[in-house]
Order: C-alpha cells, then structure tokens, then sequence
C-alpha cells in the first residue's frame, strides 16, 4: 500500500478517535512509545492516554490541513502533520503542528512510537 | 552528550547556515536524505541543495521559538522545531515547523536522513 495512503488512514483513524474517545487511543501507542506535548515528555502507552485525557477541555474537533510522509530508515514512516484545533466554546480554532512516527506492527498494522506535538501560537 | 543539547546546536548550525551561506547546507544531507517542502519530495544532498538554493528569495532570517527532541529508535533523533522566517523586503514574518530525523555518522556527528519543511500559513 502506497505509503502516503497509509499516512493519510492513520491521521484520520487517531484524530476522529481523539476528538470522539481520547482514551481509545490507547491501542495505538506501546510501552516504548513517546509523547512530547509542548515540551513535557510523558512515555509509555498508559501515561500517555492519561495525558491526554486530562488535558483541561472535554469537547474538540481537529480539522486536517496537511499530512507529509517518509519513510523513517528504521522500518516505519515519519508523518508530518499540520492542522487546526477548535475547542468546544472558544471561538478560534488553534493551530497545530504534530509529528508521528510510526512502527508496523506483527499484526501488519502500525503503533506510534513517537508523537511530538506543539500549537503555533499566533 | 544531552540528546536535547545536540539538538539545539544542531537547529542554530542548520538555521545559521541556512540564512547565511545556502549551499553550505550540503554537508548536513547525504545521497539517502530526503527533503519534503511544502509537499514536494526532494531526494540526495544535490538535489535537495538546489531547490533550497532556487527559492524565490535571496536574504532570510530564521528565528526559533521551539526545539523538541526524542530518540527515533533507529540510533538517530527526532528534532521538531517550530520558528519564525523573515523574508527580506516583507513586512510581516511567516511562521513555519519543521522536523529532521538526525542520524549518526562515522566521524561522531550527525546527516539530515529526512527533513519535511512546512509554512504555518495564517
């Protein structure tokens, strides 16, 4: 499969999951996975999803504006994300930029062994 | 030597480099490095120095705002930089992010294996 089609699923998969059930994204990270979310390391599956469903609002809606992909030299692809974040009740969306890299599995799919993501403050 | 350490001098060499002197960014890539700015894929030190050379602006100025950084399990770093580049002759800076997945050489320092660039349009 095309490696940009695969980038593309992925993103699709882990931010309508995230916008509807944070804490199902928990099947997509592993205990070696990595998380930098502005600035704070966090690792480990568990950890992670702890994060990220604690962060301090319940309802947003990510909207994608482009998805980039290579593949890593490591067996799995660096996908390159920018996008827009709209929280429930504010009235500007924040911009976003994250990274994935992504890890095949021995089930054929992928898990996210590192994730760094940043808003772009205006 | 800190991962975070290194890369942070690795961001300002790059950036330094990039705003004073283009072509010298070619030691930093290698025939396998791959480049993907603005959504064209660029592969190999040449090819990817002629198209940062052919942009369609002489004098720039890169300023960073964050540097973030993870080992990538392939004995190379993450790096995920988000910035400012301010185009001489224009009145406003553009916001951009870029990622680079650093890797080892022989010699104890490090070649761009991928690089994907992105302006964070307004």
């Amino acid at each position: 499969m095309d490696p940009d089609a695969v980038a593309k699923v992925f993103v699709e998969h882990y931010y309508t999951t995230f916008d509807a059930n944070r804490a199902g994204l928990a099947n997509l990270y592993q205990d070696g996975s990595m998380l930098t979310f502005e600035g704070q390391k966090i690792q480990g599956s568990q950890s992670i999803v702890a994060k990220l469903t604690s962060l301090p609002f319940q309802q947003c809606q990510h909207s994608i504006t482009t998805v980039d992909c290579q593949p890593s030299g490591a067996g799995g692809m660096l996908v390159f994300v920018s996008g827009t974040l709209q929280l429930a009740g504010e009235q500007h969306a924040l911009k976003f930029s994250q990274m994935f890299h992504l890890m095949p599995t021995p089930q054929g799919s992928f898990y996210v062994l590192n994730d760094i993501f940043r808003l772009n403050y205006a």
